[in-house]
């Protein structure tokens, strides 16, 4: 079956049950955001379009996939030939998603998705909606999957595993007795762990259930007595059993959540509507009361503990061995004419896979040349890259999970003399990222008094980079982690956007221009306290990326004398922290590529 | 009697009324922030403190004023002596206000204030804390008022007038239609606007209630047939009596609003709980549902139209006159030996006075020498000035209101040859100025977005200034308006925070060292469009304060090449608007002050 087809059945589905608009998101059953299950991809099964975000919106004489500008040129190349209509989020003239689907759906119809991916406050918000037209929400329907049928992946099964006191810094029953503390805070009775990560943080173990996370499909509650994880038992081996009932956590048959659930009356529930989908939320007995707030343990991930700093310090590390070994593979072998995108992600894959503890990408590398490069999110495959030319830049976005910690990083490579725009563009991208590095702040600041300083050079060019500036980093969890993180503009909601320190963020500015070019560079920063005095707590970043920028692609002239010196200081700080792992080559390299600048 | 007998006689009436807690805050029955008539100064008049911004709070055996940072070193000093002790707000250890309101009621006990000061919005919220302490609220008792009996002043009587439509761009009728769309959009059938400036704007009249702003003491009430002015009789001569008739607006006496809202049944109101008053709102009844939001007339007032904008930059043009008037005065004349804080700034004022269509200041001049200028609001009066000595600096922020518009400026002038150390300091705060008055930015940026751009050097010195960095400016109105404005930290409310353009908006950063030195340099910065592309609109800055800085106060060294040439291209622009306009003299000098500086 093509797209059209897939698309046709879905119709005919539809035509059959009576619903006028079907919804189909990005999200599993626990609303992740990025990577979930093969088995969940509806979307992508459907419409064609691989990217990691975006939805789609059938009706009976139109659908659009929706999706945001780190995807519009992979979009518009993967929905070619298709009859789905691309829906550039943000743009002037396009209508948002969820305005769309009410819109849609005529006076006295029927609007339908699968309540299991849908949160339980998106399914409320559009059944308030849609009662001013007597319209009527079906929340039971996986027409996607049905018309997948026997095609479809069935839900993964890997087993999980524990992570010791010396990864975590913290034992089980310290984390489960700091989130009871904050249930007693908030007078809740019950806390239902509904993102995937969460269940892995308290318990201190990971699984292999989706790529590049180490997470497992998994629910827990928790009581002032009891926590219950829930969980397909093939996932569990003989040691990962006896662990758990060394820290009495009782295991309970993953599709066991609604049941259990629906057993609860007259308790005080803690579970975000956003996190929770709508299904189980439907099987909340009306005589509970709930508390719709974030997860404490959101918050307790993003601030890490000393030993997380330490181990994560290690890992970055390594990531820094093994992209000073990429760099000059790269450089010294471009124009040798046989590299492409793909073998030079795949080079790099090697390089850290041979560093200790290494346990998968912490995200699928984009490794993109020069055009390529301008689609934020682009992906080489076995079917489509790029021949790799010495000339203009490679684009490498690429991270590693580790037993130590997560690290993401992204580095622009010159392939050769860069024309003087380009270096220009480089430039200034550097400055940008220079300038949040080097930012001192009050405590209290949020990521969206940041931003600009990251920003602000490319506004300055009327040039933008239409994303988000960093995001939180997990531990030997997912890459990307709230709640804080760096984007203009006003603040989704105030809790937790709060620099506090302990907290990861990235610091990834850019410039894509369509057809033509991609610079991204990017460290992690760790939130760290600076001086105490009469005005409060100052804040500031310790680097925890060690990885030189390109002294090829930089135009100094542009730079300012504060700005040559943090650059040389940084440099200096890299080759002190991995001359000695690397090789005699490598090392000699890694000399001159840290090597001081000076104005002209 | 003086500030403890004040005290006491207050005490003695709470305990007469059973009152535990009694709370005076600032403003007066329209919320003013700021200014307001001398008969609402009743937090100053009981404490001694005469900043604009604050509260007091009396128990049986504490006095405590509240005020922020900008007004420690003022109240230390006016509270000498007193037994009121100074909160300083958002410092470690000082409660807030509120909290302490609630924390100090005893468990069935009662806290008292004069429900037409406080808000309705505030009272409420104490309303619902105090429930949990089976406490009751008394909130019709003005025990300051009653003490201070018979010296009290009484409410102000002062002629209000007209502005024709050369100076507002837009006639009353006009206005009032603008509101009605406004007020369709949200279903309200009644419109009551309470801010001062509220009903200023919508009928084109000002007035000389309160000094340094053009308002009366006036409600007024929309609904889509009627407009009713509430406004003591006293004020109406027959010209504006016939001009309100003419406009079909309805006058009743200030005081039946009370009654007048009472009246109203089933009805929408739109009316802010933050900006009602308790009592007024204890008129309305139950069966009426109230849309609790801003006045649409704020944000129509912030966003200038074209009459106004050139206006306002006309007023400017005049501001500059009078500014460099005054600089080379000082300059010229500080080592003769008679100058001092007053003498000064009324050498200023006399200047602007000269002004055509000149009004009054738009708010009390701020004339503060060397180490009285770290207390950011400090007033120098009759009884208490300082000498002007040529070694040091002189912060002056002052404006005029001119029928053309508002003005407020702040210039520090070097006496002499500053230390290197001042000169530092001067040129970071020139460097955060700059940095935010050559911005560009996407439409949909907040004020919270940008304010680290003039923040940033001082925060890189661990140093804070501990207030905003700018703020709206009214059209012959309040010279502080919102909604917007420059802050950091989290928004208070997302709605309205948004930049647009015809937006005035201060660029005021500063240094404040106590006992030591202050400084700050503010412009007003009009915001406008920029280029419009494939990432959005863009939005920018347009100054509007045409003034010279004090090159004799610069240190070069500390200068990018970037800012040289912004700060070469303002001073040529301050000259171009400027020179034609001033004496022989004043024009050679400022022909001086305006000349081009390099890096050496």
């Amino acid at each position: 079956m093509n797209v059209n087809e897939r698309i046709a059945a879905v119709r005919a589905l539809m035509a059959e049950k009576g619903i006028d608009v079907y919804y189909i998101p990005n999200e599993d059953d626990h609303l992740s955001q990025e990577y979930t299950a093969e088995y969940f991809q509806c979307k992508s099964w459907i419409s064609g379009f691989t990217g990691e975000s975006g939805c789609v919106i059938i009706t009976k004489d139109f659908a659009g996939l929706w999706t945001d500008g780190r995807y519009f040129t992979q979009a518009e190349n993967e929905l070619k030939g298709s009859c789905v209509t691309l829906m550039r989020m943000r743009q002037e003239g396009v209508p948002d998603a969820v305005d769309f689907l009410v819109d849609q759906t005529p006076e006295e119809g029927t609007l339908g998705f699968d309540g299991r991916v849908v949160s339980a406050a998106e399914a409320l918000g559009l059944a308030r909606r849609l009662r001013f037209k007597k319209a009527k929400l079906v929340t039971g329907s996986d027409l996607a999957g049905e018309v997948w049928g026997r095609e479809r992946p069935s839900m993964p099964a890997a087993e999980i595993y524990t992570l010791a006191k010396k990864w975590t810094g913290e034992s089980a029953d310290e984390r489960i007795g700091r989130v009871r503390q904050a249930m007693k805070k908030k007078g809740a009775d019950v806390l239902v762990l509904t993102a995937l990560e969460d269940p892995c943080w308290l318990l201190n173990v990971r699984g292999n259930d989706i790529a590049c996370t180490p997470v497992a499909y998994a629910f827990a509650m928790v009581t002032m007595k009891k926590v219950s994880y829930y969980i397909s038992k093939e996932k569990l081996n003989k040691k990962v059993k006896d662990y758990f009932e060394k820290i009495h956590v009782t295991i309970r048959p993953y599709e066991k959540l609604a049941a259990d659930l629906s057993k609860l009356h007259g308790k005080k529930i803690w579970a975000s509507l956003n996190q929770l989908n709508a299904d189980l939320y439907s099987h909340l007995a009306e005589d509970n009361s709930i508390i719709n707030e974030t997860s404490p343990v959101l918050l307790f991930r993003a601030v890490k503990n000393s030993t997380e700093i330490r181990n994560l310090k290690n890992a970055h590390v390594k990531d820094g061995v093994a992209m000073v070994q990429f760099i000059r593979w790269v450089k010294e072998n471009v124009s040798k004419g046989d590299m492409t995108e793909l073998s030079a992600q795949n080079y790099l894959y090697d390089r850290r896979a041979e560093q200790k503890d290494y346990i998968e990408p912490s995200f699928h590398t984009i490794c993109a040349y020069q055009a390529n490069a301008a689609m934020m999110h682009y992906s080489a495959t076995e079917d489509s890259y790029a021949e790799i030319r010495p000339r203009g830049v490679l684009l490498v976005d690429s991270g590693g999970t580790y037993k130590d910690g997560t690290t993401d990083i992204t580095r622009t490579i010159a392939l050769d003399e860069l024309t003087d725009t380009e270096k220009k563009y480089y430039t200034m991208v550097l400055k940008g990222h220079l300038a949040l590095m080097r930012a001192k702040f009050l405590y209290g600041t949020a990521g969206s008094n940041l931003d600009i300083l990251a920003r602000g050079p490319m506004w300055q060019m009327d040039i933008d980079y239409q994303c988000g500036t960093g995001h939180g980093v997990g531990h030997v969890l997912s890459v990307h982690e709230g709640p804080h993180g760096i984007r203009w503009g006003l603040p989704r909601k105030s809790e937790g956007e709060r620099l506090e320190p302990g907290m990861i963020v990235t610091d990834e500015p850019g410039i894509y221009l369509p057809h033509e070019i991609g610079i991204r560079i990017e460290n992690e920063l760790l939130v760290v306290k600076g001086t105490k005095n009469f005005y409060g707590q100052f804040l500031g970043f310790e680097t925890v990326t060690y990885c030189p920028y390109d002294l090829d692609a930089i135009d100094v002239k542009y730079l300012t004398d504060e700005e040559i010196d943090q650059l040389n200081d940084y440099h200096a700080m890299v080759y002190e922290k991995l001359a000695g792992l690397l090789g005699e080559e490598d090392r000699k390299w890694l000399a001159e590529a840290t090597g001081k600048i000076e104005k002209k």
